[in-house]
């Protein structure tokens, strides 16, 4: 009847695809998601946090002049009339915007949500991601905002269960203090970092190479440089080497105050227990324009590229107001975690179920059936039970549906249990099938559902 | 500390305002959205639907064509190399470009999520707001998903608790059945049926206007559509009414065909104890492009205004590929929802808290005691305990930071309990103050906060 009714007029066009660099996700998928959403959810309730929904594209201006180099790959919506709009780069220009617009001196905040670059995507980056982000803002205990964002860190990372890591970790003060010490001149300080920070895909030479070619260092600052950037280790460790008596750094202003910095931070972290996974990594630079302090990234140890990362911006809220907030966050790249996760679940054989329905109520009968579907079914959502239907005289087609979907229960009713009043209640997994009365039937599943 | 290494180097703008008909949503107001989407996402999956999540932009090709005049409101993005994309209008044209893309014949799937419409915002409308979307795609039983569908609306505005509504129903083939009775030629329908659809805030006489002098209809046509469209009641009664002996509906095919349709749905409703909800109403005409049959839309008794709207798309998937899969679905506006649950908790005086924090950890000392801190607060959260914490020399601000975020437990640490090994549980409410071992104190919390 309903195929009957379909107007004729149907347009064929060619196979639609959509737009390249971006995904849909459902099914096994989705369930993933929501699993690893609610563990980060969990993990940033845990420390206070509220939630903040902020808009997917921003007026243009706010935007401009907070990512350097990358600035370039913020998607524009197009002048349609009205103020001109941009999609979001990510959850942190949005975040201070909105606090200073609400002239918040204190606040801390979590957001899961997509943002936007137009990036390549042949990499295997996508236009569209999710990013979880966690920030406060306000003045608290000297290091203590830094200290607890790592920590939430670490908590995300270890409850995700995603393989081991580490924190690598840095300052930008102790980054300018040493590139001033090496004679970098100031206005090359943030040109000299993007090369710096390439030295996680990089040899030094190459590094090198880019520094005194393109961007005009001469050969021995570049070598002074190198001496620096290949210190890495335990954070104490490393820290008291940095500070042992004739250390340049101690007569910089700039990595004098984050050397005292890194102190507090890293007594913090050890007192926390989870310093351990923490490397203390002068190669770290970061390419935002907008970090200031303590400066971060996860990356897997097995598993190639950044999880997370984040940073102190003391800077940024007093760009959208008159008053000057500090503040640190971290932002988790959920994809790469989704794609660890899901591999996970393949190697171990697991299969995330797409429904969680709980009953199949199965009418054996014909079309005209629909009604006493619609009257037992109702009963069983008015329980709020989880339940699907259907109506066929088909035996198969029932038990089918109930094994594609994995539906743990089976309600069979035809023409037979009703004259006698009563319905089958079937376990699909014991296959153990019972009669109960149909005034029953629900109260019966409930029992067996929620014992 | 933090103060002296902030960079001298201040920029300051013009006060930031975000873009006008976008909101940010925080604290309280988020809470109360929380609440809404856990109540909408419970009943979603109680009815055997899986996640969808689709990009927010889609290929400007895919969105073209379908909304008829609300085309105007589709958001571009700027051409800045690439394929043209457009800010998704809906969440309906997504599904079924996913659905035929991935040569789905059936699926069931709820998506909550952002749609964009460049519309005036000084209407009290947004340009960006959320839809929560259930949708059936494929052969079913005849009229199964559109009872099915009806009977989860009700299911949402009944556990959303927002007050008194009512579901208009009426059927596309029946409106286009009863304008060929009345004599308007078909090239005419769409546009008279959006004249029509005006009715709920308009005269007859205005729409009839309308009718004649902008859309040249002859007035005893417009006449005859005006003693049609003033019928509505209860949906057997009215149903039996149009299909008594003689009426002109069953001699027009397309307004039988609807009448068939609506005697099966009407029966299954009434069975599912939900038709009290529905009346049967023949000027409803909805207009979006996509429509083949059952068309509804629930509005509040109390508050002016759609609430949710859904209906019958049999050709839209097609439409996106060579297999044509008749659908059905609704989409609730949740933005009214939230605005009627914000004023119904005005009105009963209740306040949402806005962190769910359980402890506050209290160290009475200078800031070098951070170090305690994270070590006392880290055993908190490790024990999956919701603990924020306070250094400070002055007790009135460790309470005042208790009181204002309505956090019921705090644990008091000062040089005095260090020394003797202990350390004050406090609860708020009734300022009972005990004391623990340190060593005893997360379990001790443990057992007070989960009894």
């Amino acid at each position: 009847m309903i195929m009957a009714c379909i107007q004729s007029f149907v347009v064929i066009l060619p196979y639609y695809s959509k737009y390249q660099g971006t995904r849909d996700f459902a099914k096994e998928q989705m369930a993933i998601r929501e699993k690893a959403f609610s563990i980060i959810t969990e993990v940033f309730k845990r420390h206070g946090a509220t939630a903040l929904d902020t808009p997917a594209f921003e007026l243009r201006e706010t935007l401009m002049g907070k990512y350097g180099e990358d600035s370039k790959l913020i998607y524009d919506l197009a002048d349609q009339g009205g103020e001109l709009c941009s999609l979001r780069y990510d959850l942190t220009v949005p975040f201070a915007r909105y606090v200073a617009m609400n002239g918040l001196t204190s606040f801390r905040r979590y957001q899961i949500a997509k943002v936007y670059r137009r990036d390549n995507p042949s990499k295997g980056r996508y236009r569209e991601f999710y990013q979880c982000d966690f920030d406060i803002a306000g003045q608290y205990e000297e290091m203590g905002p830094d200290f607890e964002i790592i920590k939430i860190l670490t908590e995300l990372l270890d409850e995700l269960d995603i393989g081991d890591y580490e924190v690598k970790l840095n300052h930008r003060k102790l980054l300018d203090g040493m590139l001033e010490i090496c004679g970098v001149p100031p206005e090359k300080f943030r040109s000299i970092c993007s090369s710096i920070d390439k030295l996680d895909k990089q040899t030094f030479e190459q590094v090198k190479k880019e520094m005194v070619e393109e961007k005009g260092l001469n050969s021995e600052t570049a070598d002074r440089i190198g001496s620096f950037v290949k210190e890495r280790g335990p954070p104490k460790e490393l820290l008291s080497r940095l500070k042992q008596k004739g250390s340049s750094f101690l007569d910089n202003a700039s990595s004098k105050c984050a050397l005292d910095d890194l102190e507090i931070l890293f007594e913090a972290l050890q007192n926390s227990k989870c310093i351990n996974k923490v490397v203390f990594d002068l190669s770290l630079a970061r390419g935002l324009d907008y970090y200031t302090g303590v400066i971060f990234e996860a990356v897997g140890t097995m598993q190639v590229g950044s999880i997370a990362a984040g940073g102190r911006y003391d800077n940024l809220i007093g760009m959208f107001g008159t008053k000057q907030v500090p503040a640190v966050g971290v932002s988790l790249g959920i994809e790469r975690v989704f794609t660890m996760m899901e591999q996970l679940q393949k190697d171990r054989n697991q299969t995330a179920r797409p429904t969680e329905t709980q009953v199949l109520l199965s009418i054996l009968g014909d079309k005209r059936k629909l009604c006493l579907a619609a009257e037992l079914v109702s009963e069983l959502w008015n329980a709020r039970l989880k339940a699907e239907y259907v109506v066929s005289t088909r035996f198969s087609k029932h038990i089918d549906r109930a094994r594609e979907s994995r539906i743990p229960w089976m309600v069979l009713v035809g023409d037979k249990e009703m004259e006698k009043g009563i319905v089958k209640i079937k376990n699909i997994e014991t296959t153990i099938e019972e009669e109960v009365p149909r005034t029953m039937f629900v109260e019966e599943l409930r029992q067996r559902l929620n014992p």
